[in-house]
């Protein structure tokens, strides 16, 4: 490739992200009840994100979910959390993909860490974040006080079946995800605290970078009272975008999600999530469509590679 | 760009015409009622052609449309009708772009001509073809035997608004179109007679090779009795595909549509299109979405445009 025509390639994707920015710099707020066509052929089809504002209003969660709640419903029960030293689990630290110490812990300590009452002699960041359906398989006592599927989304998505995935999102300020993102339609509620989503869609993939990096678990040496990495087993290397969202040459759309909000995040978006005080999500993963439309992704992906590559 | 660079974009290509073909290589068959969210899910989002078996089974056009039944209605209106000497309007022949001769005669000396009745002294191939909506437009008297929109399709592609154009086609086995796409969603419904769709996807974009041609049109010369063409005035030359149906060096996916039949044709969709015997069919162009999927199908033409160039 001369340098020529490497630069129109780079010169089309630039259009694709310039041209794109005209259909999603903005994400509209709907209410429901949504009419299933209209969302699919407004936001699905297109692949546009949108914040529906009034979905989650007659959940019991929304009236009920805070940490003393579930004090009072997980009494002493042992929770999973990630913990790691720096808020950065899944993320690329110093040139190794890092994953998060999985620690067995009682779900009242992880709320007296996250609140800040009681400060662990790790000093680490506390984050209740299992992306396995961890509401419905961890906390079947609180899976009560939400839906079992979004109605309208089961419609839109893959009637009549149901989602692939519930998960619960439990922690702190400190708490960043990386950027990347999911091959699921994501309905994404959050009942206290405040999310921002940082967004590229799919069509800024020429100038999202992905790399090759190493794998290790973070884990705190009691015996030396340090925090350690070390490499993970049975897994070589994990392929990650190595740029952070502020390391992409773009404007990111930012979403702030209040309480008793929710984003539709289309399947394939580029995502970098934050979160203000102690903040309560729960999200309905939905299987994307494998389609032309996973196929022409894939070629724009390849693409970019072969780009990046040279 | 060197020849393994240019030949891995290539391969890009090949494995994105490859892979798409896993969801489009048969096209299905529905019946009426069709559910607008199903339609809109399993077909228009993931653009793949559908044949629906009983759309116009209760349109008065279905019992009533043959040529006689034209006769008695248009009696002796004139009609605009495309004539050429090889069935080849808006083609590429010889080396340039031909538009037919846009000729007005008596309905009843078409009909005549394409039944084989009566042989012109040009010798030349009739249709009836302008695509201005000509059904609503030229004849509203026939306009009246079919629903002036296709209630689902409305509500799929942007209720609450009505078709672009309602089309009318009659002619006979010697009328071709050349390989072409449009930016319409196409509803297109046989009544009488037979035609045959040669399809390539949009997907299949780099095997598709468009060049400038310059334009003519056909005129018959009465004084010497030849066909003749002349340079179109008001346009230098149009941008059209090169290779035919039959130099594209893929199978197209082929679709019989007989009577009573319609095949949805998603926007973008490159398609030849051959009849049997005297053939009348109506079609609905609804406009396309141009959102985030028309950026990326520009992208990927733009990509095959610079292949080509190489």
């Amino acid at each position: 490739m001369n340098d020529l025509t490497l630069s129109r390639v780079s010169e089309l994707f630039d259009e694709l992200e310039e041209e794109s920015r005209i259909f999603i710099s903005r994400v509209e707020r709907i209410q429901t009840p949504i009419c299933p066509l209209d969302f699919h052929r407004e936001y699905v089809a297109p692949n546009r994100p949108v914040i529906i504002e009034s979905l989650s209003e007659d959940w019991n969660a929304s009236s009920k979910w805070n940490l003393d709640y579930f004090r009072s419903v997980l009494g002493n029960d042992i929770c999973q959390i990630s913990v790691v030293p720096d808020g950065l689990a899944d993320a690329v630290v110093e040139g190794k993909f890092q994953l998060p110490e999985e620690r067995k812990i009682k779900f009242s300590f992880f709320a007296d860490v996250i609140e800040g009452k009681t400060k662990p002699e790790d000093e680490g960041v506390y984050y209740l974040q299992r992306q396995n359906s961890c509401l419905t398989e961890d906390y079947p006592k609180l899976a009560k006080d939400v839906p079992n599927h979004v109605e309208f989304a089961t419609k839109v998505f893959e009637f009549p079946s149901s989602p692939d995935a519930i998960n619960i999102w439990v922690g702190g300020k400190s708490s960043v995800s990386s950027l990347h993102r999911d091959p699921y339609e994501n309905i994404y509620t959050v009942i206290r605290g405040k999310k921002i989503f940082k967004l590229f869609p799919p069509t800024y993939r020429g100038k999202i970078v992905y790399k090759e990096f190493p794998v290790v678990r973070c884990y705190y040496n009691q015996s030396i009272s340090k925090w350690e990495r070390k490499t993970e087993k049975g897994i070589d290397s994990v392929r990650w975008i190595e740029n952070g969202v502020d390391g992409v040459d773009a404007s990111p759309i930012i979403v702030e999600v209040k309480p008793g909000e929710t984003l539709y995040l289309p399947a394939g978006w580029f995502h970098q999530v934050y979160q203000e005080d102690i903040t309560i999500a729960v999200n309905y993963w939905y299987d994307r469509a494998y389609d032309q439309r996973y196929v022409k992704e894939r070629f724009i992906d390849q693409l970019a590679e072969l780009l990046h590559e040279t």
